[in-house]
């Protein structure tokens, strides 16, 4: 694996799920790889699980970790090319790229986007960018398109509870007081079309993500019917893709309850976290036995760490 | 040990003082026994000796630490059970606890008390939640009743410079233009009794500590007449308990000076630092080769190594 | 060597150039010698090459490392003696010093000048103040005065670019909208006379640095003057050293473009970043392939670490 940005930097699936299964077995076994190699953790905006796992999956690997909030502990970065820079933003992020490469074997890199252009944030300025211009390998710890890391994280949980082969898997949309990325959906419905799940996505209409990313998935406006015999239900709250980061509904009649639970087939919760509880979810929800999303988040650094040693193997 | 949250916690004191003395002569002896397993420090508030000495202290037994100011690197926390998460909290502590639960095998918290609720801050909401929901052992790295780790380094000092078995010891309160928690004088009190010494504790009508902490400390609301015989003078503001969070006296004559420490059994000067100057203490006293408080703070290491590692036993 | 503040630390530069050569074909040389040693890193100020250099370099003798941002996950820090704290600060530095020595090894910090008074910029107040009470090594990571892990690294750069014994090396001033410390000419103006250059340094009138760095630097105020048959441009702003702090001139005629380059003698071009583009430099310089600002950049991993290799044989 050379980055890991996208579901098509990965080669196979199989693979790395049997790799994620013989990490969380045996997280040591591959302390050595990573000795006196640098991963540097780049964040351009707030994160707990990515920060602390990804961080854990690289001592794992027995590698040196330095973790940068990149705005605030640095130089604040202009991302746009050809300006004359004479305004707040004091370094470019052609040289902020070159120079962290210098220093890290792998860079990951946390950038949200804006929510205002879509085109621009659709373009992933920032990870495209390092990319281009840090010479070493760049992993996505959640972009404008996509949040791979935990897209991965949430294959393995499911193939960790699943009782069939081929699950049902809903994704649903809840209710948020902020407008948010289209990110994590994105990577869900990649990820669980490549595992091979049954995925259907429901939301209120004007809410459709980019067909790109949900490619073959069912969508169901109707909630309740998206529901029925689900085997997992994954909630998420995003800003409208079509209408280009606005917050076009906020009833609380799409926040998951105990009694849209019960059309299911006794189905796992899952949640990316942070979640606002009784917003996305209620508390009898998330709080009952069948809420899986702590399982979910320690899996996070079994992707992490899957991944690093891929990309570690190649370098 | 399982915690180290309160003095309850710790089992034989005598014990813990002998293993800081080994620890102070070769505090790489334990090197080996935290291989491999990780440290959290989590700040919701400034820190420098406890974030330092701590970091150090993992270190020291070849833990991996992981440190985070956790409301501004990460996601800003809900304490409060079942309320509607739609104002500016993003995430619940009962997840937040969960997930750190995951990916650290002890974590410490830092989380000072509002000073508005009394019974709401004397709860311990965040360590008490982050006890029992994250499913791993729990330090205190200063909380809203007590600050443990402070005090037993506090007592490892003593003990370092005492030339008597039973010193006197005078806790006096002065003044400080901020309203501080009572973490400090709390846990000094209680720590101190449980050392044997004779405890004085002076300040002005209306600053009270609660007695379940002072327990049979002597309160003496002179200070001149504390000060009498002292072997040891602790200088501490705090904020009073019983118009709790108030500040009720900012009269100088409580500062401590040079004339004053002229009437104790020429007493060391402490104090838990940070402290500021000719506020407190004068430039004379805090400068005099009486004064240890450098001292004191380089067992700030000593303590958190002793207790990190009799967790670690347990694990 | 005991501190690392000036170029007068240093007793054998021709000794450091050959240990960074060394450095640089073995990075890991030398990884046993910091082992169970400690470093801080102390940022008053934002850093990005310098925060993750310094820290790579530790890591590569096999310190421990510890970054802090001392007045944010810290206390705000005073400076001045004999005052009473009752205002916003809440720590002094003598005791941030005496403290942060009981847990380091050896100390890094940064502290840019205020650019309001010069004399007591140029004092040096919290480096000073850090190697008079710490007790331990001091490393400055920039202060008002000097930028000497930078200059090291720059001169590393040259010798590893130069084609003959005694370049051409031109500093010359370019505009930029914020007023800027004098650290980096100051350091730059000392180490290349150190390494016997020939050195130019061109400016506005008003933009003369103090003579104590400049020594024997030839002044010359025709920047296209300046530039002919230079072997190396280095750009860099500073504020005015006369009328001290001052932003004199915004002339956009002394950017560093194409056609100043091309009076040179094929000159490399270098600069400590973060540069702004399109008013210190033109985009067409800076990826031009004479452009070696990346490499010096690399290049600060080698300086600290040559400098931190040399502080740890003394302790």
């Amino acid at each position: 694996m050379e980055n890991f940005i996208t579901v098509t930097d990965v080669e196979n699936l199989e693979f790395l799920l049997e790799e994620a299964k013989r990490t969380k077995e045996n997280p040591l076994k591959d302390n050595g790889i990573g000795k006196n190699k640098t991963l540097g953790l780049l964040f351009f905006n707030p994160s707990l699980r990515t920060r602390l796992s990804t961080q854990k999956a690289g001592q794992n690997l027995g590698m040196n970790v330095m973790v940068m909030n990149i705005n605030e502990d640095g130089w604040k970065i202009e991302t746009r090319f050809g300006v004359v820079m004479d305004e707040d933003k004091t370094e470019h992020i052609k040289e902020a790229a070159g120079v962290i490469g210098q220093y890290c074997d792998i860079i990951g890199i946390r950038a949200f986007p804006k929510l205002i252009d879509r085109e621009e944030d659709y373009s992933e300025p920032v990870l495209m960018q390092f990319m281009q211009y840090s010479g070493v390998p760049v992993v996505s710890l959640e972009g404008a398109t996509g949040h791979p890391l935990q897209a991965f994280a949430d294959i393995i949980t499911i193939e960790e509870f699943k009782t069939k082969k081929t699950p049902k898997v809903v994704l649903t949309w809840a209710p948020h007081v902020k407008a948010l990325p289209q990110s994590v959906p994105n990577s869900f419905a990649e990820w669980c079309q490549s595992a091979g799940y049954e995925l259907v996505i429901t939301h209120p209409e004007g809410y459709e993500l980019n067909p790109e990313y949900t490619k073959n998935a069912i969508i169901e406006y109707n909630q309740e019917k998206a529901f029925k015999n689900a085997d997992f239900i994954y909630a998420k709250n995003w800003s409208s893709y079509k209408r280009y980061g606005q917050i076009l509904c906020t009833d609380k009649k799409w926040t998951v309850d105990a009694k849209k639970m019960s059309l299911t087939n006794n189905a796992k919760f899952m949640h990316c976290l942070p979640v606002r509880r009784n917003l996305i979810v209620t508390d009898e929800v998330i709080d009952s036995s069948n809420s899986i999303v702590i399982k979910q988040a320690a899996n996070r650094v079994v992707s992490a760490q899957v991944v690093l040693k891929e990309i570690l193997k190649n370098i």
